[in-house]
This record gives structure tokens, sequence and C-alpha cells, in this order.
């Protein structure tokens, strides 16, 4: 059997915790977690997970469980394979790029971002020009419900790519992806595919991130309660549509339909919570420049107007100012 | 000495209950007082108000103090010569017309409006037709900080003049508000003043109303923390232009300068948290339909594009709904 692939995963909540289960299931990969707010409590009694691919474990461990990333340069580290980063993306507070530093091997460690959002991508390949970097876009609905307890209600469904204009060739690209996919599905219980258009895929989840995302964080109501007030209407699809126009200029036409599925995919009866909404109420910093920032950056790049996502940015940003200063991030004093 | 007007104030919080005091000191009127939250403790004990222009005073009383709107047709009250309306202006949750309803005498009563806001007077206008109706644009810092204890830390400065368009000869019109300010600056402590042009000073109040006040409620951050963010120059300024060019498009041209100085009325070190913001701090509801929905509908109206505005409106829309929901007021089941 050959030797199975080094994996330091970044991010254990819902979405890593799966990631990790897939990837150590298939028995081609061992996983070193980096877990943050959640180590004391894993170390000590692993993992528990209610999960319908997976069934229940109790006491389910990875192959290595760490409280930092490590340093693979002046240490005895066999350098990682695959640095698979599922921490919540916050550019404006901490890059992801900073936090996995230490463990890149220069020419080896190929970088999967399971991460929503757009150009994240960017920074890392400035970063680690001598790196590949995969995209991930999951659509899993997967959530540290207390800490070290993961639930997974819907099946994973995660599409795998190379980002596009990356200094390696394209056939390595692909066979990276392809290495990858092949070692997170290797134990059968999941679906994770090969998707070259990455870009794609990112933009028509923006239909729901860039809009009913922050707004429901903005007004603290989640997606069914909102369906009840007028704001879809006069709101939320017109948002909806300017992010299919910036869309459309950067050169991914999205088809109407995906305004109603987007809709149709939080029914009211769910009362689904957005990201960003959990995040303002437990006080957490919100993903809101790879979400909506970017996408208002693309808007002003190609000359498109987008008055209502640059209004709800605007309000985030500020949303995420009194996050800092609420967490004594910010100077008061001016000085 | 002539006969004492008889005057019916709803609504005594900080504007309100000031108002009743330089009503009742000038010794020309004798004043009926309406209140809500206050009345179990202000019956039982006055005020207590702690005023710039007036002093310290304890246990002060109106003449009368109510609980409810007098209904002045099946008993042996007296015609109210005005009705001084000081309430929050909520037309979407209870217009003040159904509040004073009963109060008003045809032909006789003239209703005076000591509110914020745009097209307030229209409403009352339709209810009462045979009915005068005036404009109050204070310029005061009138707080209730508990309940019957009032403070006014800046000087009363009150504008009033008729509303335009309405079915009533000029000279009475002019009459009425030239009588009501006699009335109110008798006791020589304040300024009350004779503004005809309604438009324009209500239009210039909304550059503040309808930009810093929205934005500080929907981020929770005072004015002067949003001073510390980018969000003045990417998001308020560009609010307050759509303002002046809704204002121009009516008719009022607002000086450039207005911006500065509306920002500048606000210094950072004042921290001072608008009205609505601290509306949405307390759970309650907020006056976003005459403070920034009347400006979208005018903008609609003469074909102005105010899209910030309009995301401005809609988010304060989400925020009101929210408010109803937990008070009880939302039906969750839609039957």
């Amino acid at each position: 059997m050959a030797q199975k692939s080094r994996i330091l995963l970044v991010g254990c909540g819902g979405v890593g915790t799966i990631a990790a289960l897939n990837l150590e299931h298939g028995n081609k990969a061992e996983v070193s977690c980096v877990l943050r707010s959640n180590f004391e409590i894993v170390n000590k009694q692993g993992f528990t997970i209610r999960s319908c691919e997976h069934g229940d474990l109790t006491e389910w461990r990875p192959s290595q469980i760490l409280d930092r990333v490590p340093d693979v340069t002046n240490s005895g580290i066999q350098p990682f394979d695959y640095i698979v980063c599922c921490t919540k993306n916050t550019p404006d507070i901490r890059p992801i790029g900073q936090i996995i530093a230490p463990a890149v091997s220069p020419n080896h460690t190929v970088i999967v971002l399971i991460q929503n959002g757009l150009n994240i991508e960017k920074p890392l390949m400035a970063q680690f020009p001598q790196n590949m970097v995969l995209s991930g876009v999951s659509r899993i609905d997967a959530h540290e419900v207390s800490k070290g307890v993961v639930e997974q209600k819907q099946r994973d469904l995660l599409y795998i790519g190379p980002f596009p204009s990356q200094p390696h060739d394209a056939e390595s690209l692909r066979k990276s992806a392809l290495y990858f996919i092949d070692i997170y599905g290797a134990a059968g219980r999941t679906t994770c595919l090969y998707k070259p258009d990455v870009g794609y895929d990112r933009w028509a989840k923006l239909v729901y991130n860039a809009t009913l995302n922050p707004v429901s964080a903005l007004v603290d109501l989640n997606t069914g309660e909102l369906q009840m007030t007028s704001v879809v209407d006069t709101l939320v699809i017109p948002a909806m549509k300017e992010v299919m126009k910036v869309a459309e200029a950067v050169g991914h036409k999205l088809p109407d339909e995906i305004i109603e599925e987007t809709i149709r995919s939080n029914p009211i009866e769910k009362m689904i919570t957005p990201s960003m909404q959990v995040d303002t109420q437990m006080g957490s910093f919100i993903e809101h420049e790879n979400l909506l920032g970017e996408v208002c950056r693309e808007a002003q790049r190609f000359g498109v107007d987008a008055p209502i996502l640059s209004t709800l940015y605007s309000l985030c940003v500020a949303v995420q100012w009194r996050t800092k200063k609420i967490k004594g991030l910010i100077n008061l004093n001016g000085s």
C-alpha cells in the first residue's frame, strides 16, 4: 500500500471536522488537525459526531490533534502534502496566509481552501507563489453545536478544482486536485467532485452570501423571518440582481432562475440562520470582506453600478468595527 | 386679563414636558398633559426637571394630568384651542390622528405637530379638513432620563409655521401660529420663532435624520463612533447627498455646507446617540417612516435615484418588523 498523504487541516468547526473524518476514513491520509477554541475538550475526549453520512461517533480523533500550526522548517516534521483551510475567512482580522505560513513547504504543499467568497486565493498565491492552491466549494450543512460536538444534517457535496491564473502547469494542478478528490472520497461515504470552473460556483454561492447573509446579520432576522417581510422584494432580490450583473461583467453569466432557487432553498419553515447572523449573535467577526467587499470591488473594477451591495458592505464594515471595539481592539483615544 | 388658552399636550417625554413648561409659565395657557408610560409616577409626584432654561424643578405639574386623550363630544369638557403633539411619530404602528381624534373640535382646535419628518401633516389634514395644522421644528436637546425625570441640556429653539396647502385662508393660519408663539414665549425664557418656510427646515433636519440616525440604529454605533470608521465617507455623506438631491427636486435647495455642518454638530467627543439608536437599544419602535420612508417616496415621485436611502429604509422596515415580532404583534402562523 502506498504511503499515506500527510494533511494538515486548520479549523475544526462543522465543515472542517467532517472533512477530517472523510480524509481519515478513506485510509489514504493521516490528518493533523489544528484546533483553537475546542482544543482542550477534543484533546481530552475526542469529537462527538452526529452525522447523516457517518452515523453517531463518540471520542473520534484524527491522527493528530494540535493546538497550533506546526513549524516544518526547524524540526523533524515531515512536509505536509496538503494544507486544508476550513477556518472562517476574515482577512481584515487575520489573513489565512499568516496562520498557515509555518507549515507550508515551498514547491511541495498544496493549499486547499474550503471556504466561501471571492478572491480568497489571491493573497495566498502572492504569499506562496511556489505552491498550488485548490478551491473547495462545500454544500454541506455541518455545525459545531457545542465545543467538540459536530452535527451534519445534510449530505456532503464538495467541489474541488484549481483556482485559475496560477503559475503552475495545468496538468500538475489537475492531478493535485484529482488526487485530493481520490483521498477525500476513498471511504465511499460522500461525494467529492472535480469542478474546474471554480469561478462559476463561487459566484453562484454569492447570490446568497452577498445578500441574504448580510441582510440577516444587519437586521437580526433569519431567512425564514425575512421572507415574511416585504424586504425580500424591495431589497434582497434587487441585491441578488446586482450580484448577477457583476458576475456577468466578470465573465460568469448566472441563470435567472438562480434567484428563485436560492430563495427556495431557504424555505420559510426552516428558519435558517445564515452564518453572518450567527456570528453577530455570538459577537464574532463576520466574513463580509470576501462575501461582499470583493463583489463591490469587482463591481468597481468593471464599472458596474452596485449601490445596494455597497451600502450593505459599508454597514458590515461598521458592524465589524463595533465587534473590534467590544473585543477591546480599537484605541478609542485615537493615539 | 384674557381667558387662558386651553391646550392639550400629547406625549410628555423630553420635548413635550419642556413645551408644557413653557406654555404654562407664560401664564397665557392651561395645559392638560396626556401621559402614558410615565402617568403613574408623574400623577403621584409630578415631574422632576433639570433644565438649562428653567433651572431645577421638583414636583412640577401642568394644570391637568391625564392618562388618556379626553373625549370632548359627550361630556362637559370645553373645546381645546390647541392640541400639541410631541409623541414619537410611528404611523405604521398607530397614527397620531387616531390618538387625538376624540379631542379635536372641528373648526376650532388647531393641531401643532412638534415632531420630525416629512409629510407628517398629510394624514391629519385629510382626517381633520376643518382644522388648521401647524409645524413645530424643535432644536432642543431634552430627554426623559428616567420615568418622570426630564433633562434639558440645550436651549430650546422652536420654529412654528403653518404647513402649506391647507384649505384655510393664509391670514387665519398666520394668526393661529403667531398666537401660539406668543403663548409659548410669554414667560420670556425661551426662543420660539415664526418660520413660514416649513419645508426648508424639515428637509434640512432630514440631512441628519434620514442618514446618521438610521445608520447608527442599524449598526449600533453612535455618531461619534461612526466618525471613527470609514463609513461616514463611504456611506453617510453619499446618503446625505441623496437627501439633498431629493430636497432640490421637491423645491428646497439646501446649501452644500449643510453636510459639514450636520457632521460638525455631532462631534466625535460628544458621542451622541441618535433617537433611532436609542429606540432600537430600548426595543422600541423607530420613526423610519417619516424620517426616511417619505424621503424615498418623494424620490420616487420626482424620479430621483436614491438607492442608498432605499436600502437603509428597507433595512429599517425589517428592524421594525423584528420589534413587532418581539412585542408579539406578528402572527407567525401566517393565518
